[in-house]
């Protein structure tokens, strides 16, 4: 599959079209950036790293019925993906509280969470991607009643799934973000990545961050993080 | 009824006790704050035009089955109101979108909402009472879901019973604020008011401000527009 004209840039991602008018190609970039763009970055081999991890993930989800938008891997940092309209709400599940949620709302870090907690942003950096909850998004005619609904379900079925899978190889998934899409037939299908960009993973034995706060709060090595956490999925696979 | 010793102060009204044990004394300040108290001032008479305004909806309330914590007037600026734990919660109604909101959000100020949006923020003045979702109220173990529910039904009860009344006096109720607690049985209870300070109010001939945005934004004299929404809550009782 040949890669087109560039269609979208985000942080992390590049989007090409393809030939072929459903299916587009995502290009994984080593920069890294934080709070809202502030901080920048660049990490060589972030984004190979990143479409590895994200691949494998996807995989074991369409295992649990998750529908998707990967169709394989291209190479090192390129990924083939159907072509969604992405929905714009970042959508974040949380099974203990830490990083922005411990500021906005005073509570302890590392409080465990009494269930997983899905909370909506709207995906608008120039707002600062807003924390609104689902009737906001119904009001702001961002998504249907049975859309919000499905993302909802969506995003427990995934923690669901991840959150042992994780425990196995000693990571505690702490939160992540996820964003799905609308196929050409309306279908919500789980889009963008699953990656230590896009979740926070805690070293169940020590409690190391092994995920961007590395980067955000200047801890170490990224590269060794990401590249550790790919090894224990890899490992969990054999 | 004696008022006793003082057991909070607000921004708005101070809470007495009382020599009954299941009823305090609400007194109506003259002080007006703005933007999380970064904005003070003082208009002389407005606590009394809110005790008055607040006795009168509360009474429009009770009178459509919501149950409120006023129990009586005592005089200008004091009400007897039953004794509750306030549930720290700022349930926002909006039929238009105007102020934070549209900050928020970026949408257009005055845009009509396809249906009347209930908001919860924490009630937590130093964290600057913070937006949330009524799953965020359930894990922080602020309410329970069955409290949760009634609140949002509550709030959507006295927005069908003060929108229409406003209307025919030629008020656009625009967003309100909220509060409820619960008395010594559980039951859930509308406390605190409803005025002007905690409405948004708009001439629905003139669309000019007739609430404490004229103090938020220096539009005028807050005490002759409070005393117009008094006069024309009377009028229609008549």
């Amino acid at each position: 599959m040949e890669k087109k004209e560039l269609i979208y840039e985000g942080k992390a991602k590049k989007i090409f079209a393809t030939e072929k008018s459903d299916l587009l190609i995502a290009e994984f970039k080593d920069d890294l950036t934080a709070f809202n763009n502030i901080k920048k970055g660049n990490e060589v081999g972030k984004g190979a790293l990143n479409n590895k991890i994200s691949t494998e993930l996807f995989k074991i989800l369409e295992k649990k019925g998750v529908q998707t938008h990967l169709v394989e891997t291209i190479d090192e940092t390129h990924q083939l993906v159907k072509k969604v309209e992405i929905i714009p709400l970042e959508v974040i599940v949380r099974n203990i509280a830490t990083g922005s949620f411990v500021k906005r709302f005073g509570v302890e870090d590392g409080k465990v969470l009494p269930f997983a907690l899905v909370e909506l942003c709207l995906k608008d950096d120039t707002l600062g991607d807003p924390p609104m909850c689902a009737d906001h998004a119904l009001a702001l005619e961002i998504a249907t009643q049975e859309e919000l609904s499905i993302l909802k379900e969506m995003a427990l079925t995934i923690n669901s799934a991840l959150q042992p899978f994780f425990a196995k190889v000693g990571l505690n998934l702490v939160d992540f973000k996820i964003e799905f899409g609308r196929d050409s037939h309306g279908t919500i299908l789980l889009a963008d990545e699953i990656s230590p960009d896009s979740c926070r993973f805690w070293d169940l034995a020590t409690n190391a961050k092994m995920d961007k706060d590395i980067f955000r709060q200047g801890l170490g090595d990224v590269k060794v993080a990401y590249e550790e956490v790919l090894n224990r999925i890899l490992g969990a696979e054999k």
